[in-house]
């Protein structure tokens, strides 16, 4: 097992009407609030009329970001910025899901320096060390935005989406009640689904050294493969529901991603994918990711074996390595397929390969999985994928 | 999955060599450090030198409070409470196991409160809202305390063994060296093997909904079994023992806890066994985790049953729910066997019955399992244990 830190002070509370306890939350946060959403989750469910409640309750100056994107712009980061600075804000309550939190944290950040965010944390790569207190109430599951430290923007005039991590930036408090999620429009249910599946499998697929984290991923992969199928039948069953939610935060919290290498390649390509097309991001995962893990599978054979038994119940009697690993990817791909995700980038609605050069060509190279990859590589990949 | 809150700011810091972080931790923290640690897990491996040398040279004035023992006592709390209140101790660093860090624990809360802090924690059951703050760092595992806000103490006089919880004593940091373990003497290693299972198992067997967190807990027991199956062969083993370590601290931070009901009856007639006795603790859970199992399996066989075949690979074919249930339990004592624990009161040391009417008595009985104990219950499991 490889030495690691592991802090995550983000408090959770989770459950029906967990929204009753966003008011002694604010009590312990500043009076000039940015109440950031997106462009309809919050509307649904009644939330944006019971979160302007409570903040009114509170006592709170509210100025409003609304319309955050999928997939956040470097563009509407600085509207935030600007927005909290003439309005000296000082809590940012982010109402929403991966995006909306996602674009907060780099308000959260660009708020209190006077350069601006994108050269900072993007091109100078430096870690923010202080930034703007975030509370969030999530609407949509996926990213695990609401317990870490990540953030990803995409920088549309240079065609670039990147992450940045910073410790300043997790959420001090995220409100997590299941029943949110229960009018999601199917497309992105299952865009986040997928979006979980692949975090958990960049975490696990990279690394030589048996590790309890592998273990609990197995086992979060199982539930929200279990979860999901009873979920896309029911999307009002409540125990399916929390189990995916939770799950999902767990996924990206660092609990099955400490002790080990990751390889985070699928979400280098994705991003690209993303900059490019504006696609939905676990979606575009889901297109390239069999594609991927059948390019690289032979330099982790062990591991795709284990993932094939272990994860999706494959017998391995009577056949060789290979084979079954085949197999677990092939269950993989046909699981997406069966909760109607987007396994090729056609469906993904990319008209023709043309830009794939190009993509492939500006795709990060982390080298941190089973395989090192060229941009040549990643070209086959995406193609592979159409 | 019930309503949950979910909050650990501890921060960890993991790997062999970790220890070479402690200096830049203590430059957040006061320089009036209280030193506590036990009877001499401290003088393996250097690990009381190196700690010396860093509050030294981090120019800390220290107080030491030694010989902490296992079971803690109130005696020694008080000890510890009042050399903090005359040095003026502002941080307490905890060198040892859980009985070492619970006892810090006890003295946090303590050196801020004019009253006795049994009277406050125990007798009045009030909670703490401030203490000390704690760093620590591990030499033994099982008990998590290294990462919860939890702590048992026992009070010799009236001869109770009880449990506080205060989100004020969560250690501001832990540093965790799966090489400290190395040394350990086997009894001690298999005790806190005993008590990762038991904290397993007293979360694990209560609920009715399917839980993600009971789905991790069933991943966390066969990542414990198989590498302490590594570690009693090969105490050296450095992958087998930072699993067991990682997993131990996993076990009881909350991860697998969060959205269910939670038994903690073994542990409640354990706690009066070990003040009638001074057992050790993960010794006197083996002791009677089979029989109280057994005991209380009928009233959640569906559990028992995934317990056998998800946990021990029981297989269930042509075999009754009650069959396979009870395999699982058997295999549990086989395993507890097998790693040399104690798996009968007889074997803990216990002459005779003569106490078991008493110390069943005194047992808290807690009604959050499947069956609903009564203090004759408890007795008949005693008996069936000894």
């Amino acid at each position: 097992m490889k030495s690691f830190v592991y802090y995550n002070p983000t408090k959770i509370i989770f459950g029906e009407g967990a929204i009753g306890k966003l008011a002694s939350e604010l009590k312990n946060c500043g009076d000039n609030v940015l109440l950031a959403y997106g462009k309809g989750a919050i509307k649904r469910e009644g939330i944006y009329d019971a979160v302007i409640k409570i903040l009114a309750d509170s006592g709170k100056k509210v100025t409003e970001l609304p319309g955050i994107m999928p997939n956040p712009t470097a563009a509407k980061a600085r509207e935030g910025i600007d927005l909290c600075k003439r309005n000296k804000v000082d809590f940012i309550l982010a109402v929403g899901g991966g995006s909306v939190i996602d674009c907060c944290k780099a308000i959260a950040v660009g708020a209190l320096i006077k350069e601006d965010f994108w050269d900072v944390l993007y091109t100078k790569r430096k870690l923010a060390g202080k930034a703007l207190p975030i509370g969030t109430v999530l609407t949509m599951v996926g990213t695990g935005s609401e317990m870490n430290g990540n953030a990803v923007i995409t920088n549309e005039e240079i065609k670039i989406k990147a992450g940045f991590y910073s410790p300043a930036v997790f959420p001090k408090f995220s409100i997590l009640d299941p029943t949110y999620t229960y009018s999601l429009p199917t497309y992105q249910m299952v865009s986040g689904i997928c979006d979980i599946m692949s975090h958990l499998m960049e975490q696990y697929f990279s690394g030589k050294d048996d590790n309890v984290s592998d273990d609990l991923n197995e086992a979060l992969m199982k539930s929200i493969i279990k979860n999901t199928r009873v979920a896309v039948k029911k999307p009002q069953d409540y125990t399916a529901r929390s189990n995916i939610m939770w799950g999902s935060t767990v996924t990206l919290n660092d609990t099955v991603g400490v002790g080990k290498t990751q390889d985070w390649e699928v979400h280098q390509i994705e991003h690209q994918l993303g900059a490019y097309y504006d696609c939905a991001h676990g979606m575009g995962l889901a297109a390239v990711s069999a594609s991927y893990y059948r390019h690289v599978y032979k330099n982790g054979l062990h591991k795709f074996r284990q993932f094939a038994v272990n994860v999706w119940g494959v017998d391995p009697k009577g056949r060789t390595s290979d084979e079954v690993a085949l197999e677990g990817i092939a269950r993989l791909e046909a699981f997406f397929r069966e909760i109607g995700a987007t396994t090729s980038l056609r469906e993904l609605g990319i008209p023709d390969k043309s830009k794939l050069g190009e993509i492939a060509e500006s795709t990060n190279l982390l080298k941190a999985g089973f395989k090192t990859l060229t941009h040549e590589d990643v070209k086959n990949i995406l193609e592979a994928s159409f």
